[in-house]
């Protein structure tokens, strides 16, 4: 393995994009990666931004034009963290360039879109990588190899809940998520991080059954167009039962993605508000002493021992994105790789929209297999 | 107010039968009851059995046949917990003899029984009562207030869990609640708990959404009938969106009734498994200082101060049940009472029926208003 | 086994008075005794306020005078709920009297009069318990059991916690519990419940250091002349190190007694704010799923079952006298019975003195032997 | 405010070592520093290890002697993370070539080089800041904030807990920690932590009670010279009581700081394995809503927002180191900076060592003022 470096180039530098940018500084110190990115070039919407991000985030160039990121010979690749719309064309610039991509989710605003962006990168030959930081969580790959080892048994039943209250209050004014043009709100916006959780520990969902409810109708006399709330029955191809529920007007949560997945032999419990533990219940044992035992994150959970060598002393949120770039990494590599590709990633987004004419049609929908 | 005794007669000595024998003898002393009870008057299916449960539970008569109780001149109120095929029977003969009853729930194993039950009620016009002790609660009853008082606003949103792991072992033998004549399963076994609450929390269910799962098909060969799991989308009256999830299968959950209600000033949340306390979360107040407060129980709480006069020193299930009997006590001497009433109970199982018929038929099903 | 019974007599209505009182009329109905309490003759400080609570409670002769209890020849156990400076000499007028006594804690307001009370219990022959009711909890019987069996092997640190709020408020009048003569302060009032535990869970205290404090020297411009808190270090005569705390004025604390007994092989926790669970680690299994599991109180724990049939569903804190009144005919018929006796409470006592005199000399202190 | 930067250096690249390295890489573009770090050069035990390291941690020269590091014009600030033993020499050494200091705690191994670390960096008007990163996480500024600002009122009592269980096994083999050369054991290794934060939140100590505990007496035949417990009565400068417990060999506690601070208004509480929020008890308000709200870090508890804009998505442990570099180079700045200096880091180890005087002396033991 020799000891060569990657050139970078980040779109985009609102939270997202800060977010990528600390991973991009850190993986190499966190993980002694054998390729130590290089920040060459950040793109924002006008040059005196771009500079001054430039300087903070420590890339060596910057433009007001995210397409000089893209035709810089530097780059090798590309973080997309622009707002949603724009995920498509630089995506397949991008390919086109012979770059590799780390997008944030979700891929696009239309179906067609993304599937645009799925055939430029299959034709491609690069890789690509969608932001959902959440699976790289420790206490997540723990439950999944739990799982798959056969802890709980086989899975049956699963529940996901996805609540924020960002959206909780009444008398806010309207702002763009509460428009048509955003998506169909917490469907989109929050449904595709559950969903890639129980991709990873329970595979895909064969059908669903939606219902979406707005609880405020309007905001400063304009019409809520978009849904806060959205419930959902699932059926995965499995077999098992489960429910998924978003809601961006919850008061009170403020991070919440709570897990629970049921087996024949056991249940797992996870909440992204408590990130650093998860629960397990399995029925071996003293009767007297079986429980949901709280498990801390700790080196035994990989690759949390990149982060800190000694026992329940905690990850954060940022550091989730610093193992999504090392994945990266990998992929680039061609080694096995944990990352959310294109091809799931679509089908995450398939499964959504299979919500959204579940609702409007009142009626259990068949997700594309 | 006249310090006068009313006459008990009790019907089974089971799990809930003896629940009922305990709130009998605890009722007075907790509550300084004006009407004390007399234990008149207890059958069990053989003599035998009846004549040493008497003695335990203090009544002074015994008996092999439920109808002698029924008959006796002395008793003024009947507690049935046999099992549920006999309820019909035995109210429709309680109220025909002028007695009023305390009835465990479900009311019946089929609807015309159901409605046979109620139509002699109000014949009658004797006080009936149904055993859905979990909303006597003191922490259900505040949560109830508060809401009313509009503490967390208008409920938009409701999610109801109840959890228990009885059925979860694939491993266990074929029992009777795995067989069709037991009902539908974890809907009308579990269902209509979580829906008391929430008809005082945030009232009746207007139409569902449900899907029933069997974890494990067969049990010793045997094909099982009934469905273990059930998961429902709602609507409620008030146009609130929500979610009820009942299973029997559940690893590690031993008496679950999950809520959580969201409004649009705030959030109230409760498991039964710490029932102890209440979580509460309002939009007002400092920022930096927001969050879920875990309110425990205490005399500011009525009843609570009944029981014990110290804060956090917790109740019991069985405590659930004297208050209940209590209320039953009110509602018998005419004062208001907060009961589940016969036609509260009815409309709580056509719920249960709609969601079956949701399942069968794969569609929305609206419940009888 | 014969069916007899067993005459009570009751002194004292209040807090204690009327837990007892509902103890009496539970222990039959929940256990199935073989001796069935009969509930004989009742007092408190005026006939009139005698005369309601015997209504109330059940007893069927009421006195104004607690000397009437004891003489009554129904009578054969005593429980003494009068206030603490009358216990010994209502006690010991029961001994001499030939009854069995159950006395709320502490013994006494002086080591003489707890000693007296000792000595006649001893001459007497008769039955002494203390209402030491905490540990009747399943929940603690359980940890003792597991402590026992050496799931957490060798004990060799613990730590108690009592805390309750009723002296938090620096504006609240001065009350009785303020006075000299109401004894130390938190110690006496509070430490000694922890201790009960500690004996059960890890055995005799053997040295202490104790320092006590006043949040609040003076109300109403009276000076206060107890210590709202005491802290203080311990040495167990297993060797085992150790720490308790006891605080009156512990804001938000409601009836906290937290409990940690950390061992060689594992460590167990608890809560009585939440007394229906433990928290449980143990080093053994797999270092990927290690962690406290949440054991929930159930049938498996006894005797849990005599109340409900299944599992984590909850007691309350009036059924812990429930099983201390079922504990103390056990020990009346001969058997084997888990009460505090008056040796032990005894033994209790003079270490809550021991830390008294540390804190006064400044001076790590040993406990009588 | 000019962009300009500031040379770092770094001695040490363990755990500790890389913690320093990982918040290097990341303060500017968490913060957007007006100083932005370049990293210059780094020192090992030896050349190679030195090597790979800085390619690692992205530092551009790599030395094996440290004092390369310390003579190196280029470097601005040293980060001092080798073994205690060499931080007196090392950090005099640095303050006497102008550097300014970043060391771990604690200070050094004995009194008489702390002195000497504390008059060399008063001598040489160069910034020290010592490694209590536990202070930065901005629950505990919270917590700080608003014990300041009176929301709990006056501070009369605290409790401090810190447990591991690295020590907990009692067949492990004796490693250097256990030996007296390593230091007291749990009162230095941990205690240290707990009392950088009650400074914060509550001020200094004036005086100790301490005992110390050895749970195992010898491993592989070799006698344990240091104690795994130590358990202390505080008396606060401010009158205040408390208590302060390190354990390193507490089964199942990884990364626990468990702080109770109580106050004559409320209650503020805090463990560190849940490190991302805190719970918050106070008097005002509806009786029948009072409890402890958990409160999740959030942008409205500076500096979370650096990190995420959302609330409740929580940090992790290397974030904190990230936060006091950023505090660090304001204090080099000559901004108001909120580090733990050599002063405070000085009376912290002498509160410790006071500790260790006490237990040996059996007596209460004032702390220097």
């Amino acid at each position: 393995m020799t000891n060569s470096t990657i050139g970078v180039g980040l779109i985009g530098t609102g939270f997202m994009g800060k977010c990528h940018a600390l991973a991009w500084n850190a993986v190499a110190a966190t993980f002694g990666e054998a390729r130590r990115p290089r920040l060459v070039h950040l793109a924002e919407a006008d040059q005196s931004l771009a500079d001054s991000k430039a300087r903070e985030f420590g890339f060596a160039k910057a433009s007001g034009d995210w397409r000089a990121v893209i035709a810089d010979p530097e780059v090798d690749v590309v973080s997309i963290a622009a707002p949603n719309p724009f995920h498509a064309e630089m995506a397949c610039a991008a390919f086109e360039a012979g770059k590799h991509v780390w997008c944030e989710k979700p891929m696009a605003t239309s179906r067609d879109d993304a599937r645009r962006m799925l055939e430029a990168q299959k034709g491609s030959g690069r890789v690509a990588a969608l932001g959902y930081n959440y699976i790289q969580n420790p206490a997540i790959r723990q439950m999944e190899a739990l799982i798959q080892d056969g802890v709980i048994g086989t899975v049956n039943h699963v529940r996901l809940e996805m609540d924020e209250d960002f959206m909780a209050d009444p008398d806010a004014p309207f702002v763009y998520k509460n428009g048509a043009a955003s998506g169909y709100g917490a469907l989109d916006d929050f449904a595709v991080h559950p969903l890639s959780i129980l991709w990873r520990l329970a595979g895909p969902v064969s059908s669903v059954m939606t219902d979406q409810a707005k609880p405020y109708a309007s905001r400063e006399g304009r019409r809520v167009e978009t849904h806060e709330i959205a419930t959902s029955l699932l059926r995965l191809r499995s077999g098992a039962s489960g429910l998924l529920v978003a809601n961006r007007a919850a008061w009170g949560r403020k991070g919440r993605i709570a897990v629970q997945v049921f087996g024949s032999a056991g249940t797992i419990a996870y909440d992204q508000e408590r990130m650093n533990e998860f629960q397990l219940f399995t029925r071996e044992g003293d009767e007297r002493t079986q429980g949901f035992r709280t498990v801390l994150t700790a080196p035994a959970h990989a690759p949390y021992g990149a982060f800190v060598p000694a026992p329940g002393h905690g990850l954060g949120f940022n550091d989730l994105k610093v193992i999504e770039a090392h994945e990266l990494l990998a992929a680039i590599d061609g080694r096995p790789a944990r990352i959310v590709d294109f091809e799931t990633g679509f089908a995450i987004e398939e499964t959504v929209h299979a919500m959204a004419r579940s609702h409007d049609e009142r009626r259990w929908v068949d997700c594309p297999a």
